[in-house]
């Protein structure tokens, strides 16, 4: 853990308590929290690629602006079949619903009540999202938020981020798609780019994107997935197309935060 | 509520149970759920288009499958601003995450355990989709549910139906993306094929289409919405384009649940 | 769907938004919510009955109140035994307590949230009452509605409108008690008064009442229930019983609304 | 707590662990439980009046059937107007729904799993009987039970077991309904009989029976409730007609248990 | 139950309401909630031992205190074999943890919303502890009391009390840890000198300590809980020793409540 | 983080989804969950050191026992006063009870249901005991695990194994018991051991152990909390007494586990 992405010194759980209480006391604390997932990503990535993804994002983006990161979290809710190849494959440990919420309801309800400003929600498993986003109206609700210019959540997942200028360099003949970028050549060239002694290359497979259907049926059709649990191959990943979506994505991202909460542009 | 799409014979609601019960003797019985919600959808368009359009096109399916349609879902999950304006506007009455699931889990729990085979939940609110999933991968579990060839659960939501080829015929110009799709050219026109009387067109604003960050923001910045409540405007609307969808999504999806289910192809 | 109740003019979700929210300026914005269920209702009666009956009355209040009826719930409690037959019957499709207070709770505090005045229950399903009350409850704790004369709820099952002079012309050999009345003469000539079309009266068979214990026993002793699944007989049904039990019910729960809530009295 | 009714020696909480394995080995253990409310009872009976009554019931029912109590339940649900005064009053501390439906899963499934063979539920606070009816259907799904001869529950309210006769002996005047008897002839009486010491009759009112509507409105009108707390006057009350209700629903209620459960018939 | 510790005097149970509203009115009003368990507590004392003690306590402490006893809650959370044998042991009927919760959130919400100033629960089944913590945390949010000197709650196991001087008396040879004290000499003391009758010390078994690991495995290993289900012998108990603890632990946590709570000091 | 605790090769994020499975197919996989807080530990300790130290156990037993470690949970229950100084505290961020069971019960659900044999949960915060317990007895109901030979789940506080030779080592002066070490010497001596670089000794504060109460007070009153946050200081802590407590710790709980669940002993 010595790529690029990683720089401890934004890290809450690396702070102590009485530089955190300065830090709330001004009045701009922004909490970034990387949410991501324990689920199989085929022969060729870890297990924990969607966290690691989001807080090396979110680490980087803490060092643009000011902000801090907050323990991330590691869990995320089930895989499915259309985004993430299935719940049914082994590596795949999950959160349900109701869980998820709970726990994204906590944090930012406990984060807000301490005096924390803003909190950003990271992204990096699609199946998250929309619990992320109840947690996160349900933890307003408790705290009686409804201001629009008061403390404040923000949402997002860092592939929404990735320009059609990127998307044209990173996929040249053409962008399958992100409902089937599981497994390739986004996640894997971030990966290279990131933590490449976690990649494992040569065991990765090449194979067409998987063909499935407009709808979802539970339970699953185990036979459309592909073996190696990837929705599309890795095939053309490399370290420099990661290193192009992680720089794009990061200084976008700033940019939108830098906008959007009042927060300090430019290199922490 | 005479339009193309009512179909009052294929409804659960209107079935004996000892009609009932012999449906379930067949062992093909599949039950489709239209899933709609309580939204504000513009000056133009009433507060029940969701549900209204789902439930005529699960009608229409129904004939063509020789599926039957149990009562709708009425009340979904709260209007996001990126996709339905806002839970903040008038005329949106909602569920939160933990009942919807908890509707579907019960629905589709009660319906497997008396003998139905399959079950759709056709969805027509964006918001709504994961919450049904989840809803569905409880009672499955409940039930003990897990091989691919018994009783199963289809869900979907229609405008994935909508073909490449129908989508070039109705917006000429070129297609905004469906996440602006709210109170537009879609739900309008299928309203005006569907439910002409429900439709005051004369009421309809032209604007462009809402510049939606690619995050969202709790609590949610109310000017972003556009003041009608639609995030593109239904300009262009008419019911042959409506027509034109709503066949070609019944005859898709009719065709997809025949393959997939094995239910009879042609009208009932 | 064309007798007498159907008046889809008071209908919320027919309504667009904008004369949603001109509605709720009025300060004396009134919704009421049928509530109904899914359930056998012998050989003779639809699925839906209970639902169809609370929504024709609701809807029938609405045009001599000025209230307005919101989308109903046509799903409710399990059928018990010694009200409804059983849960075990085939035709039964049911939610579990904590959805149907959860459901309850969530359309309450939306409604009253966004500027309703009061909210009106109208129940049809014997079962949902307790859960009704409790959503109810839950709702204005949530609001922090406590006084008397602010924004309130009112919760009612439509047969306990039935005055002892109706009863005594329905029944002319004695009101055999509503704990047996399923899918007996009330809801029989109710449903031949408003949707003859939905009744199978030659499916009807003729049997004693039920003998039910003074205790619930789990799991249900199924020999108790008659083979109808109705607790009585519909036997002495018509149309007329149904027309003076439904008109009678109509007036003076209209009434009982004008005085409690200050509605307008007389036809919208 | 010298009454009648008091009958530790039948009480499982004063049983050691190796005399209950013994009972459970009998294959026939049946348990009552007898649940009560902590809820004003006007200015002449205790708090705990509801939980004092079922449980000298069971207790002299565990006497003629060999049956056993387990410790009651001592905290209901809310007091609603129409049957107990309203919980706004003061002296009412209850259980919401969820709590109350969990208790009850919890105990029965707790006492089948064990090796009970019966679970009977003694239920003396009316707003309690639709949460204990679920909590036994739960429990009876986690445990798999669902064949009529095997463990079962039975739920019962002990008013219903008091017969038309005694009602003509008890109320000479006309019994004005179970609804509006809280706090009047039946629960004084019993009290009389069974814990003189705890009623104070020289404190009762005298009053009409409280009027109250067809529906229950929320935020609760106070003043509809007299402001004794009572919905119906005590006056004539005595420990005759107290001994009466009590002798003929101990012996009807333990000839049903020895009926339906094939328990053993006469004094332990 | 006519022991030294039974004085039905001071229970809230046998109170009325309009002397329970001059009780509130005072205040200052205090109410002890004992909390025990049905669990098995080896051959020779009774399930209910946990409550029986705990309400004994907190009755002589009200005495000393002028606060009031509310009825108890008598099952509590599952037995865990390090503390309690393990509930996998017949006699042994508990609430799962969110009920728990649930239940106390429930009585502290209403105990305080009516005027009460104070809750003090008296734990006497270790297992509980962490969970009536949360259910008071709870209610105080739902309650929004976060003042020092305001309302407020009291929480404490009882054996917590015993002092080292006690332990010495009562443990010659030296205390073992309160860990294995389940059915040993400090639980068969004090129910010799509260309630002899309930004890049948002949049954008693001598046996050494259990020998437990130091972390927790489910499903359990039954064979590491000794046979009588106690995890210390009783041998040496005495109704003296009891009457050591019971009087030290009552004058100690009266002085306790006296001073941190301001209630009145001295023999009510 | 490169300190002696640190073994990334151990963890399961970083192991791809195939050789995952080739891990479960031992039949042996034995999975380690860390388990840590947010929590303010004065001056001197980062917010994340109970999760820093948990984990770093976790890694140095997977190395020693062919464990393998799963990403560790490190947000855990609230902050209480007599364990962690309270929740009142500035750095202090935690899930509520039901949350953190429901994650115990969604991890150890998943993990073994997906094929591994063993888990360990490592709790490194006194207060999560009692919800890691419930979570993991209710994950083993849901998968119907109660054999005492099959797959099972160890709980453990990793303090619950520093021997007594290792507390006299470690306290020259005396132990001064488990409920006061919050930021003291234990968790800075094994911080100045596992990361030097995340300790700030300068900062800490000489003072007395806190004097606490005998029972919990809610809501808190904070004035008993030093004002460190620290129940006793960190003085005399040092790395060497750190790697003494480390390693005995290390040896004694892989000796533990290789003799329980049946693993290799001796480093990985």
């Amino acid at each position: 853990m010595t790529g690029p992405g990683i720089h401890p010194e934004v890290r809450l759980s690396h702070t102590d308590a009485f530089t955190f209480r300065d830090w709330l006391a001004t009045g701009q604390a922004t909490a970034l929290v990387p949410v991501g997932a324990f689920e199989q990503h085929g022969p060729h990535l870890p297990l924990g690629t969607d966290g690691l993804l989001s807080t090396a994002i979110a680490e980087a983006v803490a060092r643009q602006t000011g902000a801090r990161v907050a323990q991330p979290l590691t869990y995320g809710y089930k895989s499915q079949q259309k985004s993430g190849g299935g719940n049914h494959l082994p590596g795949t440990v999950s959160l349900d619903a109701v869980t998820l919420i709970g726990v994204t309801r906590c944090l930012v309800s406990s984060l807000l009540a301490q005096g924390v400003r803003h909190v950003v929600l990271l992204n990096g498993h699609y199946e998250n999202y929309q619990f992320l986003y109840e947690g996160v109206d349900l933890a307003l609700g408790d705290l009686g938020l409804s201001a629009e210019d008061g403390p404040s959540v923000v949402l997002l997942s860092y592939w929404d981020y990735v320009s059609e200028q990127t998307l044209g360099a990173v996929y040249p003949d053409g962008f399958p798609g992100w409902d089937i970028e599981h497994g390739g050549v986004l996640e894997t060239s971030l990966m290279l780019h990131l933590e490449p002694g976690l990649v494992q290359l040569e065991r990765a497979v090449d194979h067409p994107p998987a063909q499935l259907p407009r709808f979802d049926r539970l339970p699953v059709v185990a036979g459309r997935t592909p073996e190696t649990g990837c929705l599309s191959a890795p095939t053309g990943s490399d370290a420099g197309k990661g290193r192009l979506m992680f720089e794009q994505v990061v200084a976008d991202l700033s940019a939108d935060l830098v906008a959007e909460l009042g927060l300090a542009a430019g290199p922490a």
